[in-house]
């Protein structure tokens, strides 16, 4: 392999994502000259992914690409922000130009979807390693925090989790499953959609906001400790997915929806008295969300099913816990 | 050790660098809100290092966390931006307090000298990998490109390149040395300076600009192709300190100057017209910086002595090439 690690990068990353008129300077000098729009502040976000402890070693290349941006622009969703820019420090074992390819394109096609420019990066030899910052653009002062929520609120999830933990199962041989439901859930997995636009309308209704990356009660908790609050979840009200219930039966569905982790959904809260407007506006079967439960004077995090306290196995995925 | 990663980050990032009054949200949210200044642009850079590749394993973890960061102001400086905000990705092999700390000491005293505050920061086990991003602020439309030359242009540089080089080899047993001299170059790859004052000073005199990271020829190199030029270097005008020239000899020396690397000096040109004012208002013997050739037609970068090309051994230093 001759390619340098300079052809390397202008080869496959000048061209990554949308071309946005407001980069004045983007990949090939020493930093990203950056158009802010008046009115707004910078959210900026960084997250990474380690071969073997954030996907399956052997992942395919466009997954590797796709997940790497997609959990960062799940971020800016949290905050309500509207992603612009990113920038890749990718370091690599070895410069396999098809993987590159595929890399490149798998995390292009997600950048395009959002109109998010490739401005900055930096390829590095060693262990596959993939850390990429979003930088996104919010109006003044509306930004959703973890901390708004207050005793009372609802609590609120996008979509479907669990699938996503299910998806990894799969893809680990550690859940026996083939057919459309499998395939589904590895989907979840590997391509997981991050809930822009959801995240962007939800800062004229919500009072806090947090991605669910490490699992819905790990996170939900952890929206409630940052609002001075506890929550509680209804079990009954935790929605699963019906691939994920076909394939692990109804019980081990809802663990692993409030367990699972890697789900790049959004868990908010909303004030009683603007559950209502949030339902109007944002219609729940075309937005895709679901309430689950109320912030609480108790600290902590709690399922409840038939007014008991359930015992849920684990609460959320810790990089050092599990090492 | 059973600190979370929650519990890691909290303890040693929260009150990394410096306070500032721009930061609206933190480390602790998913992600930084920040404000910034009216009529200016962003500036974005991001660098990684990995154990065994950019230092040598083992290297104090001070140093460690001291050169993820200046290798990033080094890219701010050489834009002429002033840094102003950090966000870390961490990968780390297991959660050892003591080196954390460490670490976290090193980066911190940085970016508290440079007013840079750590805003965002995700930490993960993995074989040890630093990404820091810097963004900072550049007046509108005066940033330092790498593409500003014209043939004839002075080339200057900053600094005395070469004793990183030597300090790395010095760490690595490669190079025997010893007492003040072994000390000063070994701090010089540990701990180097990156040139933020004199980078915003020469966005009024500078046509173009580059750090030098990989080798002074291969980024003055560099620097004349985005300039659509070439560059000759006088091999008696490339300065070397004191210490590298005991070290090594005359000879060596203006070797490792020309493709030491790690130096994260600018490397920077000026219209001759606008030479003499530079000389006027950055006083060299105070600034530190020596010009050392000229922007030419001829495509490439060639060092000249007594009017004759020297082949130089090695054109910098290129991550895959040597993987």
């Amino acid at each position: 392999m001759s390619l340098s690690e300079f052809d390397l990068i202008d080869r496959y990353f000048r061209s990554c994502g949308a071309k946005r008129s407001d980069v004045r300077v983007g990949v090939g000098d020493d930093a990203a000259i950056l158009e802010c729009p008046a009115g707004t502040q910078l959210a900026a976000a960084v997250d990474s992914l380690v071969d073997g402890v954030h996907f399956p070693h052997g992942s395919p290349a466009a997954s590797v690409g796709h997940r790497a941006l997609a959990v960062n622009l799940s971020d800016m969703a949290a905050m309500g922000a509207r992603p612009a820019w990113a920038l890749l420090a990718l370091t690599l074992p070895g410069a396999d130009e098809s993987w590159l390819a595929e890399f490149a394109a798998g995390m292009s096609a997600l950048a395009r979807a959002h109109d998010v420019a490739l401005v900055g990066g930096d390829t590095t030899s060693g262990p596959l390693c993939v850390s990429v910052q979003v930088l996104g653009h919010v109006p003044r002062s509306s930004a959703l925090l973890r901390s708004g929520g207050r005793v009372g609120d609802a609590v609120f999830v996008s979509g479907f989790p669990g699938d996503a933990g299910a998806g990894l199962a799969i893809e680990q041989g550690r859940l026996p499953a083939a057919g459309e439901d499998a395939a589904y859930l590895r989907e979840r997995f590997l391509y997981p959609a991050p809930r822009v636009a959801l995240g962007e309308c939800l800062r004229r209704h919500a009072s806090a906001c947090i991605d669910v990356s490490d699992g819905l009660l790990a996170d939900a908790g952890k929206l409630a400790r940052a609002s001075g609050c506890g929550v509680e979840i209804g079990y009954e009200e935790v929605p699963v997915s019906e691939a994920l219930e076909r394939v692990v039966g109804a019980q081990r569905a809802r663990e692993l929806a409030l367990t699972g982790g890697d789900d790049y959904e959004l868990c908010f809260t909303v004030r009683p008295a603007q559950v209502g407007r949030l339902l109007a506006e944002l219609p729940p079967q075309r937005w895709g969300y679901t309430r689950i439960g109320t912030l609480r004077e108790v600290p902590g995090a709690e399922v409840l099913r038939d007014g008991a306290v359930m015992s849920v196995s684990s609460s959320g995925y810790d990089h050092f816990s599990h090492a």
